[in-house]
């Protein structure tokens, strides 16, 4: 039986496990990637594993989120990062050379490598052929003590793509269509396979425009084959050595698989608040708008900006829309600027950025109240925008600009004047800022890791103790998210690097005095009911909790990558029942019965709880034999540091 | 006697008073500006005035300080502004179009005009003879209701130019040795006039950089003749037809007169933490820097960053150095990317930001701890870069382009590479983006003023009453800046335009109970030590007590603009001597002996308090007849309304 892409790398990199969907494997990571939001907690923990060096072939820092620096605080963790990233030899990328995906792929994504990123959009990289997978920044930081990753095996889909796109259709809206037919659900544990004679007919940037905002999808990656049209593109990027051919066997089996066909594809638009709530863009033409803004890792490279600069050239955006343009790259930004087309652009009344992520995470550009936004971007969660009450559409670069041109909603193909689809096109060569705005291992400028008065050390939790006991801290509804836990505000985020500050913001949301209580008593442990722990991927809000002394969380069910942060920080997440959970009173005692290392690590799927002194009730346990190991010792953080010490008098 | 150029603009436009120095006049007002911080509580307050219109020239509304839209909130503000603009005949920058300053004189600065500013660098329109003068945004409010605008007529000092600047001399190093000789207090009621021989060696740009760093000499403004040079410069502007030549008379007598001999001025920079703190530049070169950045309504030109952009071509930025280059125009912005300068500065490693006052104000590129920052900007106060223990220098943009080559403080005469002084130059032509980004009177798209849910109505005080008593709400020590009275962090500035919130926050820094025992209590006073109110000219340090319900302000003495601030808002600034501040306590219960309203009106220079029924007190008022008007309406707005009320019946 032949054996999919997506296997193949798997295969590849393979070190614990087998490759069986749904089994847990643990694989080599050769690269990774972090921001500025994720890395300065992944590299407290790097700092915390007791290593010289990054054990990667390539670690990346970038600052890509808060270029603004609109705090001390921020510019302090910049700081920091370029620290940590020139101490322990990672590139780092200044603030305002882009964002981390168009950077990275510019300069070192490469076919056939895995790339761990602590972003969930850093499958982008699947469209020259990586597998690119995002996570939390301690797998990142893990990862770059040269820990194996451990996911389940996804199913692998095979996308079968034929045809080739129409005038003024786009990759945008090949993965657009995608999340029209599935929604965001659909991809969970899944890979996207792209195959079929629809591939070749799409450059290997608009292959990374349909892997990056598969993210939207829910699924664990998504990966186009490396060929002659991604060797094409190293050419372009000058590093013609990294290309290698890869494909699926021409008899692979997939898990599942879908056909689009490419032809069929039109202008297609994402009304609020979710990225499947797709409609052609002849639906909704016409609603006026207030903001148009054209960038993001998604669409921000040289190639989605051509199109916009080359629409608006002599024209003008209309005078009650405001329009800015935040290319992806400094290197993008660099070649619009030589090649005269950010004059255009501005000429015609954008406002022409620096490169950021900004206003994608409501970092900037926050819309009106009652007003319309209409992006090239990947997500429109409701309050995304940095506005609760948002009206945010995203579409293709073509569309947002027929769109700022009429100052509404507008299919390009019912423009009123004569104009030609731009189509595709890449720069002549890729030249750029990279060589000035990266800093390499061997350039390195700072003596050791600077850290300002708000970075501070990582906490370690000691060694699962064998007797548990506390109060109940906190009772908690059903669904609580992961930002009722830490908020994502701007206010909050600037204290991730200083988790004793963070933590005062603790549940503050469902509690104002749950930190206070927390840190005064000796341990104890949260109950909620069903989906506790919901929403992002925020480690912060496995890492305060175990700050404060949670022992553990009883809970009617919990969201799964949120389970798998509450293991990773050595809490354990026990499942309770309805009874059990309506029975429980905040401030209750409650030990467990059992001996808790022993329980813990003899794989028991059980464990008693004492309620009061009065009354007994069972809890589950879910957790593979990994998962348990890093319970015993703490968590990954103090279970990998033990292990690379060991590694190391072993050696 | 021959008259000064001052004098001939001021004698131009007289309405009310003469003109000898130290008296109050009332002078028109040609055209005014404001930005999104002060222009919200300006048009809040036109719209309380009554009037269809603005009744100046022109009247603009500019989006500079917060063009990063970090909140909905300021979102929200622009679009307000946006619309109260075109309802009332304004011209309207959009958010990305520039600094005011620049954008004002790029587009509708002239000879001879005079300018009111809410904003204190409006003397930079002095560099092409117009009178600008910065002000608050209620003088502004009322300007453009065609209300004259007062002030004392201050002493004329001539400073008189000779020689030229040698190579790597620059405007911004004359206005720096004015700052090093004479300090930040020395042109406090003062307008320097430029003279002599060097004039016509400064093209008309530079001298725009020293009427507008002319602000930090305390200077009531600062203006050139207008000549060939002007002349030219309108040309270029394409607006020939605002040319007038304008010139003091030969026999002009000047209260006072310095001289600077431009060939004997070096490279100069404002050290840590005070503009007039200055050295040349080669007594702290060595100093390693962090951060350099370009722009400002100071430094900020096409013509300014053409040298950095001629110094970095081809070079690059020192790894350690973070640099950033902020327009101060879209149209700098444009002509130096179609010039080719914006893609060989990002080659170089700078980071090129839109067109903002951003990093000035604090409100990004914040510097990180314990690090020094270079900027070309006009100001180095002590915590304004966002950063509390801030190390801020101020130079010219060749001093900065050196220093960001090199990482370390450099005169750039002392650069280790051959490299020749780029010299002043213009662009052949301006072109530019005013076009599509000033939205003029007629091109309004708004359908009557668009309020946000956080904009407020202006409150309006009634007139002041007879019989005024309540307690003392706070006592105060000595210096009380009105930073104390209403913070001008991101958290309180977001409300500047919702008087009720805002009000909140009133006094919190001295005690955090005080706004809302303010709002319970019905009407008190405050009392304080001497220099009450010392600081920024912010308005609202007034505005918020009278909202409150404060009826005066019982001190020791008063800083000056905050007085008038207190008179327009028509709170009684009342002196007291150090026993009476001694003997009242927080608490008290003051009345006021007098009928207020007969006092006020009659010019009584004191009255009589009565404190707790059990002594009483002489405190002075010092107020001419125009401010007791104003106090006995209730402040300049309703007085000035009730004005054009009056005249509108007569008419």
């Amino acid at each position: 039986m032949g054996r999919t892409l997506t296997e193949k790398i798997l295969a590849d990199h393979l070190v614990d496990g087998d490759i069986e969907t749904g089994e847990e494997i643990g694989i080599a990571v050769d690269q990774t990637i972090a921001h500025d939001l994720t890395g300065t907690m992944a590299w407290l923990q790097f700092e915390a594993l007791g290593l010289d060096e990054v054990q990667v072939e390539v670690a990346g820092q970038h600052c890509d989120h808060q270029t603004y620096q609109p705090d001390f605080k921020v510019s302090d963790d910049h700081r920091f990062l370029r620290s940590a990233a020139g101490t322990y030899g990672a590139y780092f990328a200044r603030p305002g050379t882009g964002i981390l995906h168009q950077v990275h792929k510019e300069n070192f994504t490469a076919p056939g490598k895995t790339l761990i990123g602590a972003d969930s959009h850093t499958p982008t990289a699947g469209g020259l052929g990586s597998l690119g997978i995002g996570t939390g920044g301690l797998d990142v930081a893990t990862a770059m003590g040269g820990a194996p990753f451990y996911l389940d095996v996804p199913e692998v889909v095979n996308v079968r793509l034929e045809g080739e796109l129409s005038a003024w259709a786009t990759a945008k809206d090949v993965i657009l269509e995608l999340l029209r037919r599935y929604s965001v659900k659909f991809g969970v544990d899944k890979v996207f396979e792209y195959t079929g004679p629809g591939v070749e007919s799409l450059s290997a940037h608009e292959r990374t425009v349909i892997t990056n905002m598969g993210t939207e999808l829910g699924a664990t990656t998504s990966v186009f084959p490396s060929d002659e049209r991604t060797k094409a593109f190293f050419q372009r990027l000058e590093r013609p050595e990294d290309y290698v051919e890869l494909a699926p066997d021409p008899d692979a089996e997939y898990d599942d698989e879908i056909v689009v066909d490419l032809g069929e594809i039109e202008p297609l638009i994402s009304c609020p608040s979710m990225p499947d709530n797709v409609v052609p863009v002849r639906e909704v033409s016409g609603i006026a708008v207030d903001q148009v803004l054209v960038g993001s890792c998604t669409n921000g490279a040289y190639e989605d900006i051509l199109p916009v600069a080359k629409m608006l050239d002599g024209r003008e955006v209309a005078k009650r829309t405001e329009a800015v343009v935040a290319p992806a790259s400094k290197q993008a930004s660099e070649m619009l600027a030589r090649n005269g087309f950010t004059a255009e652009l501005m000429a015609a009344g954008v406002n022409v950025s620096e490169a950021t992520c900004g206003a994608c995470i409501g970092a900037g550009h926050v819309p009106a109240s009652d007003s319309v936004s209409v992006r090239t971007f990947n997500r429109n969660f409701e309050g995304r925008s940095g506005m609760e009450e948002d009206a945010v559409y995203l579409c293709s670069p073509e569309v947002a600009a027929a769109t700022a041109l009429t100052g509404e909603i507008t299919d390009p193909r019912d423009l009123d004047i004569d104009i030609e689809a731009p189509g595709f096109e890449y720069p002549e060569r890729y030249i750029g800022a990279s060589e000035s705005d990266i800093i390499m291992p061997d350039e390195a400028v700072d003596d050791g890791l600077v850290k300002g008065p708000n970075i501070d050390e990582v906490p370690l939790k000691d060694p699962l103790g064998a007797t548990l006991g506390g109060p109940a801290l906190l009772k908690m509804p059903d669904n609580i998210t992961t930002d009722h836990v830490i908020p994502a505000t701007q206010e909050v985020s600037v204290y991730r690097s200083n988790v004793p500050k963070l933590s005062e913001f603790t549940l503050k949301r469902v509690d104002e005095t749950f930190a206070a209580r927390a840190a005064e008593a000796d341990g104890g442990f949260l109950v909620a009911g069903e989906n506790y722990g919901q929403g992002s991927s925020r480690e912060h809000a496995a890492l305060c909790p175990m700050y404060l002394g949670v022992h553990a969380v009883l809970a009617q069910s919990f969201a799964r990558i949120h389970k798998s942060n509450l293991l990773n920080f050595g809490l354990l997440p026990l499942t309770i029942d309805e009874a059990t959970y309506e029975r429980i009173d905040q401030g209750d005692e409650i030990e467990i019965v059992d001996d808790a290392v022993d329980a813990v690590e003899s794989g028991q799927e059980t464990l008693t709880i004492r309620v009061d002194d009065e009354w007994e009730a069972t809890v589950g346990l879910d957790a593979n034999e990994r998962e348990r190991d890093l319970l015993a010792a703490g968590g990954k953080l103090p279970h990998t540091r033990q292990q690379f010490a060991d590694a190391g008098e072993n050696a």
